[in-house]
């Protein structure tokens, strides 16, 4: 720990400070760098934020990382996920395909037949739906899962979908491959402790106004529970153009994968909010270095009941697909 | 509802968007401004997302509010929540001070007693702590309700607690007076469901980066449940600037007045996180209108297990309480 | 300068680091915490960037303020403008006020009076106004300096009218007491010098995503140029909701009164584009500690050419001034 | 024009909103939609805020876009720019490569030999830089100007540079290909317009803040005056998280591409401030739909008197090129 004083500091406030450095084990030096006082000391975690409580701080830095298990200090090798078949980690791009919304038997389905045909590898589809407003419609609950599970059945893709009461994480580990925990829930802690509990891999969306650390340590959540198998997914950041829902932070891509170990998928239907930057923004994710996408698709967006804006249609998906296997091939990335 | 179409818009793509509005019984009709086509019908709730499916469709415009129960266009009286002798209403400016956490019942009770001297009329202090890092220290728990409850009984001060997972509310319940939900809860819908089936007051703080219209539909979420004793407390927004830890957006209260008959605080300590700021923001929080404030005090700022750095002496508080007093009585407010 | 090395830099590069500084008349000392290396030595200013350009540097910290002539640290005493009669400074609160732009000499001149009439201490306009569209009214240009001239003889207020191109800052100059600096100007350096070289109070407005340490390094260009009468101006922050035009950040004004000695102003006007909250906030501008605010009036908003939506009428303007004297005496600050 | 009047609005309101628009010439036409009354007309340009500003107004829509000359209503094909014989167009993908400022003649054309070497279509270096600080080296003025003459002489490569000062642009313009004007300048319209008058093709890089309308609406200026070979440049939006300088908005690129004839280019060096970040997000930008890249590279970064540290070497260069190349090839693009 590193903590410059502020050059109007009394030498009460200093002696205060190392005082209560001392009480707690802590060995601190001093130096002078230019008109300031500096006093150092090797940290214990978290700290950060105690020291500015002290009058006559200036600044506080911290030498050690905030996050451990998400973290290469801890672990070298990149995560590899598997899912059945499937396996989500470095060197190889996946399409998670789906309606936003469960809506019944018949159009879920439907839906899921065409995304395998287009060539899709996981399936989406919330049953139960955060929605900004109680008046919006919030999702088929219990009996969409079933209608996934059913999915699952017939196209023999895994299941990736939502839990957003810890009441019903034992629901949706029941029936889903991946638990998805959405960026309102991103900071839920009691929900990531639950399922952290639990074996099945949890794909944790950023928050819409999250720093890249505070995703880590909101990931650090879920992998101090016991469960390793976490992948990021970004979806988008609060804007203040209006052109988009929000701006999609495609650099957070390869900033997460120089700091952890966790794969990165990129959601551009949620995070852009427009089914014509679906395409340009799937492909981009792939250059950056992603470990694959999550799009909404209907085949009827106009008679959705969530989103059906932002969702492109399956013979869409499948030239998108054709497009990404083309450029994995120029890149050496394998889009299965 | 009035639904612009883009001018290269096709004829079977305005078909489509007229038969689909006559399907579900609405009415259209067109008119041409300028160079684009307009339709217009009157919409029921929720529609302006659906229609934007629409291929063809550059702008959708609603016409309607979304928010109803917080709405003056429901009720036209402010609301006035009655909290033992206390009120939280128009007209009024309350002070609610303690510190982030109950540390122990020592520190709890002896700063509980410093705050009620120094002129506060309820109590904070968290027993469940919503903290970035799972390394952070949690709060106590339910034992740290006890404190609280202890807290109340010696000081006759009403209890503004927060709670954080659905299953905590009864425990939470008993021993509050009023509960709160914390900015990265705003969105928790759950929770506000289960707030909403209360009967008491719900304090709801607006999330780091939700718009007014966001924050107002989550207040919806508790009154839809039967709940209508809502209180709202701007604490902060996301900055890009280092210098504090949010934006403090006091042009929210104002604004929310404008739209809701809810009361609302406003949090200086959180949303700036520095102790300097916290006298002038609680001054120009009550200019701006607000109901009241919620402070952060501590008279051991160094050795708070939480948010140290942003809270205030209990003396300050006393200074601050006085000039509230001299400017409540020349803008006409009570600051009991 | 204190510099904290990557976990696995490499000798080498610590080599090429430590002899950088050496080259350059730097005595670089080391030492270790916990398992970072750290590099400590007297800086020069302006050097943070330099050294992140190293590989194997993980943090820069700097421990100099990197503004010089506004810092606290070159001047102890709050800066004080004269301007004929009226004053600019700590203690005291001025209304700036007028119409958004001069559109001609009948609609300036009226308004002016009855800014006079309503008790403000400056005249506002711009001759020049910097529009975000090349199709919107952009100014009466010199003929408007003129109009402003009139006005000044005819009412004995001190007039502030912006400069937006440097070739017309010796004829702003000419007519005007303070040269304004917009927003959109606020890092258009070869204008700043230009005002920087005359001797007439700047106001320079904030950026609308500025930092607070932009600004003030953006007020150094002026202060450079061997002006000291600069007054700092808040205007708004780009927002990400709709409600308003900006988000006004008036926890700039506590900061900056921290870090500087310059005056600020707060510009509810422009800041938040809505009259209805131009009095909630002027009284908050008060109680934050601000030197005065700019508001914007117009007697017949709605035939404005330029932001009228945001003007309020002169009569709000009486009411608003006679709220800032009561608080003003309640609160010991001279609202003359 | 569609107003829709608030729900509360008085008949006296409403006359005199429609007795406004009969008076300029205007037909309006009243409806009612649900417990709303809508006015429209057909519109001129820029009303949009002046019916704002009359008493009982809730919303204003517009049906016709801002920008003119930039838009697809004007042009319906895409622009091309021909520049010696390099080409900014569609289906082409251009590097602009070269260091942040101009240091030296030797330095330059150093780093301009390798950056032809390494296979960059353009050069950039700034000679007049516009510094956050005014301590910052400012660049080297009309003699940089010279070393940029020499390396196009050396190198047959066209210049791209940035003019800052309406005083300047006849020096820069005799010297370069591409006159640039920066992110800070973005809405500085004198300059805007004085670039305007030339018949070089100008670069218009986004600012930090600006949304894409007012990002076409500054392209506008410059084709009000007549020039017509507009690029536009993303390169960062003010952002939340320090873990970068700002967000790159590569979603920017297709957007762009919806609205607007005008090419667009991305400059991952500035806006992400990262080195490490350069490569991935070059062919994200290029997967975009992006035009080209603005890139700047050193052989030596820890001495560049300027933004050294997103500097990448030139060996680096070149294998993205390489990548760009396999990229292009699978998609379509043509990287020269």
């Amino acid at each position: 720990m590193i903590i410059v004083l502020d050059k109007r500091h009394t030498s009460e406030q200093k002696t205060r400070l190392v005082n209560f450095i001392r009480e707690r084990g802590g060995k601190p030096s001093e130096m002078t760098l230019r008109d300031r006082l500096v006093v150092t000391f090797n940290e214990s975690l978290n700290g950060k934020l105690d020291f500015l409580a002290f009058a006559g701080v200036e600044q506080v830095v911290t030498t050690q990382t905030e996050f451990k298990k998400s973290s290469w200090e801890t672990q070298s090798e990149p995560t590899r996920i598997k899912v059945g078949n499937a396996e989500i980690g470095p060197g190889r791009f996946n399409v998670i395909a789906g309606p936003c919304a469960v809506e019944s038997a018949d159009q879920y389905l439907r839906i899921a037949h065409k995304a395998k045909k287009a060539g899709a590898h996981f399936l989406r589809g919330g049953a139960f739906k955060p929605r900004t407003s109680p008046f919006s419609f919030q999702g088929l609950g219990r009996s969409g899962l079933e209608i996934l599970a059913e999915a699952r059945k017939e196209t023999d893709l895994p299941i990736i979908t939502e839990a957003l009461d810890v009441r019903d994480v034992e629901f949706v580990y029941k029936v889903t491959d991946v638990i998805q925990v959405g960026s309102r829930n991103m900071q839920n802690f009691p929900l990531l402790r639950e399922v952290g509990k639990t074996d099945k891999p949890v794909l944790l969306k950023r928050g819409l106004a999250a720093t890249i650390q505070e995703w880590l340590l909101a990931a650090e959540y879920v992998l101090e529970g016991g469960n390793s198998q976490v992948v990021l997914c970004e979806r988008g950041i609060r804007s203040f153009d209006q052109e988009t829902r929000n701006f999609l932070d495609l650099a957070a891509v390869p900033i997460v994968h120089g700091k952890s170990h966790l794969p990165v998928l990129v959601d551009p239907s949620h995070a852009l909010g427009r089914r014509d930057l679906v395409a340009p923004m799937t492909k981009a994710a792939l250059a950056a270095g992603a470990n694959g996408v999550m799009i909404e698709i209907h085949d009827e967006p106009e008679t959705a009941l969530s989103d059906g804006f932002q969702a492109i249609h399956p013979d869409n998906l499948e030239d998108i697909i054709k497009d990404l296997k083309r450029m994995g091939a120029a890149l050496d990335i394998y889009v299965p």
